[in-house]
């Protein structure tokens, strides 16, 4: 058998910010010279590829997206053929890291089944980046992804995870659509007791980037942060 | 008042490998100008000064370094007091990504307590790469550290994250110190069900990077991994 191709994960921006803040050299190098990728948004994936400078047209770069509502496996199988020609492969979210709070992990799982090297590449995690600024244990953390939408089961879910974090000093942390973060941010001073910590990181990496990490009395005390339907990331420790 | 200073979370390497693999250029540029930094290693915060190319002479670096047993709150006040003076200071990991599986989290509450600006750059984490590598789901995990040492109470505590695994779809991410890697591994083949996803994901970044995820019955089929005392980060998802 000739050498497997290797399955790149390949990070994109946050947002709007230079390449050298958020992606090392090595990475940009390989991303420059990749002729196929799968992407979770194309039009998202183009502008990465014209910001990393790609060596060939655009237009000559395939580009596989990713559906909304799961791919089939056999679809993601003939992606992946390839990868047994020993050509490599990039795979792109549509912000941040691929496979973490997005499809990509099917794509991953498929690239197993067929032995091929998976690379992960070093890049921008709103998830990861906020758990280092939030100053919250690191030792020991949870990320719940969304939590739901109505105001009962929100406000029982916060409550939930704040019992398992008192239990358990875990970190909590979720994410919610940016129209919803005024509700959301609402529901925490609400819900949590006023000596657990919270912390809100706001547009990370961008120039619109703002932390702050204080006890829920303290927030109580202030007008909410300005979110601006800005991307945000929402952690607590009881 | 005068502008305050900035904390800066800087990244190191996870082992032997370019600068040019796992860090932005412009985390390089800032790394290589700061004159204070506070470190859970000395040794490791020196050889990374040299491998970012500082602009003065290492010595001249002020380097506090962090208690294992826990730094005194007020001595943590002292080191960050130039933050008061507009003066910037580095937090640096002995691997990996300061205040996550470090005990870096209690100087960015200080930090945070001095309202200065916390920034947390893009840099390798072996939790966060492990995790897009492996193909488990990347929208609902829990990072637990070390599990238990003892031969009981680990068998014991890998069945209840596998049902809680089952119950909830969450990966299940946790560390070991190299030299117990087989005595864990071990542990997973027996403990775990068959059919449940485990990864494996050694020296990530390094020229040793290993990363395989399949289920509990194929891993039994096989040789054990080469471990090698390379640090490893283990995965599963029921």
């Amino acid at each position: 058998m000739s050498r497997l191709g290797t399955l790149h994960l390949i990070p994109v921006s946050l947002g709007e910010a230079p390449l050298e803040r958020w992606l090392p050299a090595e990475t940009q190098a390989i991303a420059q010279n990749l002729e196929i990728y799968i992407a979770e948004n194309a039009k998202t994936a183009r502008a990465f590829l014209k910001q990393v400078e790609v060596v060939r047209p655009i237009q000559d770069i395939l580009i596989h997206t990713l559906d909304k509502r799961g791919t089939p496996t056999a679809t993601l199988a003939t992606w992946l053929q390839p990868l047994t020609q020993g050509q490599d492969i990039g795979l792109v979210s549509e912000a941040g890291c691929p496979a973490v709070a997005d499809p990509g992990a099917a794509v991953v799982q498929q690239a197993h089944r067929l032995l091929a090297p998976v690379r992960a590449h070093v890049g921008p995690s709103s998830i990861l980046l906020s758990l280092m600024a939030s100053g919250l244990s690191g030792q020991n953390f949870a990320f719940h992804g969304y939590p739901p939408v109505k105001a009962d089961a929100r406000a029982k879910q916060l409550r939930e995870w704040e019992q398992y974090s008192k239990r358990t000093r875990q970190t909590q942390i979720f994410i919610e659509t940016p129209y919803r973060n005024e509700a959301l941010f609402a529901a925490l001073l609400q819900e949590l007791q006023p000596q657990t910590q919270l912390c809100i990181a706001r547009a990370l990496t961008t120039d619109e980037e703002w932390v702050r990490s204080q006890t829920v009395a303290q927030w109580r005390k202030q007008a909410a942060p300005n979110f601006a339907k800005h991307p945000c990331i929402f952690l607590f420790q009881a």
